[in-house]
């Protein structure tokens, strides 16, 4: 069955307490996209971070010695958005050649705990993650399902690097409507072998999928994925995150 | 612009010699897909090394110490196996917790130096990773070309694990007909600032999206995208790959 990933256009400049699902619905509308059960949308952290406030006028912060350090040693930026980094932050995993690697709050392990510096609200703002994109993202599930009538999956979406390769990819953080991580174990190939390593992080692949109709820059913030034939679940983006105890790179 | 992803199905069990362009061209008819300029064709990594012959009979090896030594305290595999991976590897990423995450000759790192126990053609037999797979889809990409009349794009892909993240995602190891990379820098994001972290790992994306549609145990081998506006180049999956010197978790 093909799939196809359809950027959401037109969705407006989101501004701190706009009602995301119902934008994001009128896009989807004007669009001429009826969404549908089984359709998944992915929408990227920025635009929830925007509508849920999370966002830091950086004339508002007092960086510490710390961050004034880290700022002069590692990465040359703003001491104000290294100590906004370092809110986020509750583990640097690496902070060498003019990177900053930190596990944040919840678990994510990124560039700069996520602070996103471009595409903000001000020339002084700084966008943070959401506090809960597993709860953003259920909430716009909550307002999708009601127009499908049916289920729907939504993901929240941020552009991380990778060890060993170059280049961004985008990565799901939130999830809700179907499971994050897809396990084919005990199930056989063609030769009737067991399939052993076949946990796929399916909400990842799709991040990574909508991510080609949501290049930086272009204003799109959203992508409908039709004809992904998932198994409806509560989800997480949790259960991307592997556990400390079983991770070989931190 | 909306992209789809469709699988190609109908692709036949792959022997050593068979002429992999004209197989899949084949199926690709049998499906109605009629290749056009600015298709990208994605192939899983196994096909591409069963047409090259990159297969090992175990029957045909005999395991170093240090193979023996590694099958016993950290994988539990076959020591046979361990010294094909062993073969394929030029340097140990880690070895921990049952894991053997290797760098391999061309450059990628993975577990096992993507040696490859399933699907393979014989209980005895693994498969390796192709020799060179930017050779692979160039040569793929030529016989496409032809019966496109216009510029096509081929992906090799194999399934990795990542660092932090559980599940397994694909990622491209072989390019021809794009570059790897989509690099933004020096574009402007709708404030007028610069983008300087938007370096997007285009081939990446595309091998995790088309991994949506080949399913492992599915017996489908190769997907078609459409839709993605790419720049036609030479390209290359090495340029995937992050020089050590600039690499934190090596």
């Amino acid at each position: 069955m093909t799939i196809s990933i359809t950027p959401i256009p037109g969705v407006p400049s989101i501004q701190p307490g706009n009602d995301l699902a119902a934008l994001l619905l009128s896009s989807l509308d004007a669009a001429g996209l009826t969404l549908g059960a089984g359709d998944i949308v992915v929408v990227c952290q920025k635009v929830v971070s925007k509508a849920e406030g999370r966002i830091v006028d950086l004339n508002s912060v007092t960086p510490s010695t710390f961050a004034r350090t880290l700022a002069a040693q590692t990465t040359g930026k703003d001491p104000r958005i290294v100590e906004v980094v370092l809110r986020e932050t509750r583990r640097i995993v690496r902070m060498d050649r003019g990177h900053l690697i930190t596990e944040t709050g919840p678990g994510w392990i990124c560039a700069n705990a996520g602070v996103d510096e471009s595409n903000s609200l001000a020339p002084h703002a700084v966008v943070l993650l959401p506090l809960d994109p597993d709860a953003s993202a259920q909430r716009l599930r909550a307002a999708f399902e009601r127009r499908a009538r049916g289920g729907v999956a939504v993901l929240i979406t941020d552009t991380f690097g990778r060890p060993w390769r170059e280049g961004l990819v985008d990565f799901a953080i939130g999830v809700a409507g179907m499971n994050g991580i897809l396990d084919l174990r005990g199930q056989h190939d063609l030769n009737g072998r067991e399939l052993h390593h076949t946990v796929m992080a399916q909400a990842d692949a799709l991040a990574a999928a909508a991510g080609l109709v949501m290049r930086k820059g272009d204003g799109i913030p959203a992508a409908l994925v039709r004809g992904y034939d998932f198994t409806p679940a509560e989800g997480s983006g949790r259960h991307l995150i592997r556990a400390a105890e079983f991770d070989l790179f931190r």
